[in-house]
């Protein structure tokens, strides 16, 4: 379900593009009950002074290998889940796409089961059984 | 009211892009009390590995023709406006954009009347009579 | 914590790109207890005809120099402060960056204090007492 927008400084190599979306959602399936196959990313780079951000805020330490992530999903998940999903995201950009701790940027945004439709016109959350998509 | 985002891959006609937009607006104003000239819309066109899209979630059937929508809007829609509302968006994606209904992705976002300012720094929808907005 | 949102039209000299982050940034400061640290932005500038709007909905007068602003925060300001809020960004919008009051288009989509990391994988407004924040 999560509808999830990465925005990127333009620069990176490939392979780090890729590991981002996949350290993204990799987090999302172990910390916040998303499915393996739930993934849904809009991935955007932009030039460095199109994306703006503080270096030092809240004393972190960011830099142009900044990466914001912004995660559209259904309520239902806990604080500790959240919490969870945070560490679990910075640890896997570290480790699967070159980016520094300080530079995971990330916010949800929550709506309800009824919010969504993953085609054919169908409001698919309010119709399948949770199993199928839990 | 609703801001509309539109995230496609590169590549289509531009008919069909523009036919996206005409169509999502059209299902707004059919199921949403949106009003006609109530239009605002961005549409991003994608390189494919840019856009990222599980082929067969929910026993979907997805393409690179994947169009997802997501629609800002103040709350006040009930559930059968929203159903109605993703069933008439598949239906005129696909007959004047030729979209395939399974690329429909569709998911809103809601808020409230005093979080949106249309021009000249004021909150329209807490000053304007509901007669003129609705 | 607001994570800002800015879409134009492609076209504008160089300085009202720059001038119009600070006009939003300078808003938030001044009305909306945002700390002046605390700036995070993605400005976005697209095709004419991928930026689609109407020109005289709620009778307003809006032009290609529209300026779609979209402010991700979490709930806690008043009704009162984002009237001035939106009075504020349509005023600095145009005296520091050459926009026309009707086309300063403004939506808040409010989150919690639980929705954000900072870096770090951290859920820095759970952690840190709230005077280095607001």
């Amino acid at each position: 379900m999560p509808l999830v927008r990465i925005d990127i400084i333009q620069g990176r190599p490939e392979d780090e593009v890729t590991g981002i979306g996949h350290a993204v959602h990799r987090a999302l399936v172990d910390c916040m009950n998303t499915p393996e196959r739930d993934r849904f990313q809009v991935i955007t780079e932009h030039a460095p002074n199109r994306l703006v951000y503080n270096p030092d805020y809240l004393d972190g330490a960011r830099s142009d290998g900044i990466v914001v992530v912004q995660v559209f999903l259904a309520k239902g998940r806990t604080t500790e889940q959240k919490k969870a999903f945070y560490a679990r995201v910075a640890e896997l950009l570290s480790s699967e796409a070159n980016v520094q701790p300080g530079d995971a940027t990330i916010m949800l945004v929550e709506n309800t089961r009824e919010d969504w439709s993953f085609g054919d016109g169908v409001a698919q959350y309010l119709t399948l059984p949770q199993e199928r998509w839990k």
